[in-house]
């Protein structure tokens, strides 16, 4: 088959590679019939994901067809549609056990196109199959669902239900990429009083407001803080959100929530933050971290099933699955193409 | 001044009564601008509430002006426009302390239009009057503000939130009359996958429909509980709300609910209900009881004044203070008049 | 091998039955050491349980030893210690993922002893051996663990948990046979300011002083509603637990319950109780059924291994296996035995 | 009367200051029966609390009894008997709404002995006295309800509340200070399965293993992450509680918790720490700051009256209340003199 390879940092191609073969009894051989493309695959391009050996097969997100499964599946049958989640989940260990599949010390976690071959390929290997893809309900598209692989559930598990976002709260979001653009749809859910989003992107602003935004913020123009504080009647957010993944924003985060308040961090940092506790020590201040646990798929599937989300929008570009090479191109150039995500199927769309 | 003053049951009357006067230091008497009619005025009408006397002032609904404070009140100022919560707090008992005014042992509760003088009048006196008011945002209208005074913290509160309604739930709401309306409003603020709304009357169900219920089941026609079953794949709903007060509602709540589910009862009960542990006892099924505390009351008006709830369809009928009399009439025959809330206002409207 | 097998109502019979075998490939054949009786296996003879049919081997809770692992069991190896716990758990199904395993929709759930063989035997299959046994750590004595086969999580997650429980509450438990007084362990691990137990029995009574209980009222002797009122500032229990399972002691805890108080049934109910919703739809109450998860079994475990529960109290009388029909005899009779738990074990004791 | 007065960095001394007055009519005057000292008082005598004025009499916690009331006091009588509580609560703001006293917007929060005189004096002006005071159980000596003005009610809300502890977990506590030391007692409260304690004063590890630690770890001699490994498998602190108020510790503490763990900061911090996101941000991490609010004041009084907490052993040092300087000495040099909290009395003791 083809796949995109990882060839080490600076490197991808898309080549031929040997067919997936079931390894274990819990695995299920998929058919990619579309597949998406995450910051964290830059990462990896990057070179800072150095448990990630080159000869991987790039990607963790995708929906595809079932071909094959090993002895001990019992949910999936050969033909199923499924949603490949970007966390596999042993199921049986402690923090699955507890919803934290992210945080799997079984085997499974974030493994599919990190420390084993991934999804952006014309065949998949998935461990622990019964656990790790969920059924695809009649009536939506692949590329909808498909946004339901990382992103959506990465949005709304680590920003707003860690943030705790609730009806008439005063919600902050710092970075409009994708994450943090999903992050506006997901908060939505919990119909907050008003939606702040801070982005020096002009571009990403005017997503963010057409997604549902209720303020945006361009911090190179006006202070984030200053205006939370405006808007808050001098009390800051309730929920502030990061979703960029460098100490500033991070930092930001911490002088935008109010007393009480709670601080949701999505990005994915390299680096460490100051976290100002002669400021903060006394003021009831949450903060939470998380790697996604994707236990919130079946109730984002529920949702769209009903009409209830919307995820198109997030798609900006779509593709061949052989044209995955010029795909990277283009989500690699954000501010150029005005890329958010990317799309790969396996027919011609 | 004059009053709607409750003569016993089965009679009522707007007449001439003595204005009200500070009787505590942490009172304030309220020029009443707005004011509504609850159904729990129709039962102390009906003689089912023996502890308010003949003589009361009935209503525990209003929006109004400040014209004078006791010497310990001190959030409120002569001329301040507030929303009279259905709920006087003390603030300093153990129940106000833990955010359940409604319990409150301080001498609050629900008291106006019960046990003291009520809002259907000119002029209202309302203890505790730094935690029992709550001051209205520039730009709304006394009439939509008016409707944060009972009926939308008594749904959100005590069917929505003791529901526990997640997004993507599928949520039974039985009953559609005001109090199930406003459920199907407060409800929508959780994103649930699907609000099924059940009420014998057709054109409450079509009201239903307009405010956001996505099926609508008429129990002479067609069994909710299959239904239910049909929408749910056969698992139940995740909350059933009881909204209307009768024994066989509860029992179907208790029928329409999912093993793990959550019953949230909303209405006013006279008769015992049969709890059918023999089903129930081993399938996880929590049942929540409630009288508003009107905690949420702020949360309302913010998402109100952020245009993200939207109350003025509840009212059906406009009239002037003076007509409170007709505005009974009208509200007492719901099936003749279509009637769901009716608003006084104490100017021409 | 030998077991003790239903052979319906009213018969009981320990004999020679066929080895159980590998029947799917998440099974694991276990050689019991230590088991122990449930008043549930004595619904079962009384008939009360029509879904298990004659034939069946009771028993649903046990220590162990895997004599045999089929091929997708992960965690487990032969030869190792575990504790059967009863319920098995597909791992899989949503409510599985939920820690719902209690409600298990794969095939799991309460089946050992009831839809198929059981504990009370040399040997026995279970099925998703992997979720439904737990590793015994070094140290423990069989019997000792087997009290966190079921009594243990049923009255620490449907009781205390269910009821939550905080430190400084007052918990009023109703009933005081094996699981109330396992209820009165489990309440002290949150420290309550007072537990009250309330049963005709003046024995267990005295049982339950032993254990923690801070104040025993005897129903025939005393009026349990006015001697909780009465430690409780006229107040009530901030959780009632139900221990029992007939509707009149539901009832009694409905009257026990303060405002804004729980009530956690753990009884299993054959016939309805009254719900007062006439009293009771204002008061904030909080009403939960259910069937144990066994979620909490490694919290248990690790409170055993660390010499905070000590749970040997609970056994009081002892058999070697092949004494079943002896240790029912005197489990079946307990006002004239004593017995709260009947232990059996493989070799002699 | 006599009075502790800070009299700017450095210097305190006893000296007569004029007698408080009501000021507002929600005040009470309290006669200081027994009063204790803070680390916080230190703090301001070390001038780290800018905003404390020079003249400002000290301490924030206190036994006495009232001797006169504002005009809308409801809940006070003069002879009544009350503990003062570290945090006044004005009741009727939003964060006192929610329970947040600490965050008292209404002109209360930490207010005694920090911006107005405090309870190290003859008598003290209680602001908000209705809310800000306790009435005393019958039964309880002066000195044992004291602990609850600040230290218990700190280390139980802002430790083991925010830390999240429950049955069976591994709470790791860093610095066995008065403050530490609270948190092991409150902590029990819970039954965690192990208690690990962590300070390098061998006394102080001494007083925590008496007061229920399980291990201590002395820092200089033992490395606490790899002991605290070692005590949980390999995996860490369900939840780790800073106690001390330096960078260092609360870098430790995020050392020491698990994934999915907890992290409560207890510590007044005078300077920034580093968090490192580049570890932590996908690990599932909590961290907590906050102020105490007391709102647990009454249920650890109920703790108190029902003998389930002792809190006896924290009182190392007893003095006249006229020899406040000399209890100064005592508790600014603990190393020499073992204090842990001193107490001082109106009457000999």
């Amino acid at each position: 088959m083809h796949a995109l390879v990882f060839e080490g940092p600076g490197h991808r191609v898309w080549r031929d590679v040997p067919d997936p073969q079931i390894a274990d009894n819990s695995d299920a051989i998929v058919r990619v019939d579309a597949v998406t493309i995450c910051g964290t695959d830059l990462h990896i391009l990057n070179g800072d994901v150095p448990e990630t050996p080159a000869g991987t097969v790039l990607g963790h997100e995708a929906v595809g067809t079932v071909v094959e499964i090993g002895s001990s599946v019992r949910c999936l049958q050969v033909g199923d549609r499924v949603l490949i989640s970007c966390i596999s989940s042993c199921a049986t260990c402690s923090q699955c056990r507890n919803g934290a599949y992210g945080q799997c010390e079984g085997g499974g976690g974030w493994i599919l196109g990190h420390t084993i071959d991934g999804t952006q390929a014309e065949l998949v290997r998935v461990p622990f199959a019964d656990t790790s893809t969920y059924p695809i309900p009649q009536g939506l598209a692949d590329e909808e669902v498909l946004m339901l692989a990382d992103i959506l559930p990465t949005s709304f598990e680590v920003g707003v239900r860690n943030g705790e976002v609730q009806p008439g709260d005063a919600v902050a979001i710092v970075g409009a990429g994708p994450i943090g653009l999903a992050t506006v749809m997901t908060a939505r859910l919990y119909t907050p009083g008003v939606i702040v989003v801070i982005d020096p992107a002009a571009s990403r602003l005017d997503l963010a407001k057409s997604l549902g935004a209720d303020v945006v913020v361009n911090p190179e123009a006006d202070d984030p803080v200053t205006r939370v504080r405006e808007i808050t009647d001098g009390v800051g957010a309730d929920a502030a959100i990061e979703a960029v993944g460098v100490s500033e924003t991070f930092e930001l985060c911490a002088r935008l929530v109010r007393p009480g308040g709670r601080l949701a961090n999505v990005g994915v940092h390299g680096r460490p933050a100051t976290l100002h506790l002669e400021e903060l020590w006394g003021r009831n201040i949450t903060v939470r971290t998380g790697l996604v646990d994707t236990n919130s798929t079946t109730r984002l599937l529920e949702l769209l099933r009903q009409h209830k989300l919307s995820v198109l929008p997030l798609i900006t570009h779509r593709f061949a699955l052989w044209e995955a090479e010029r795909a990277y191109d283009v989500f690699e150039r954000p501010r150029d193409t005005g890329a958010v995500k990317v799309a790969m199927f396996r027919e011609a769309h």
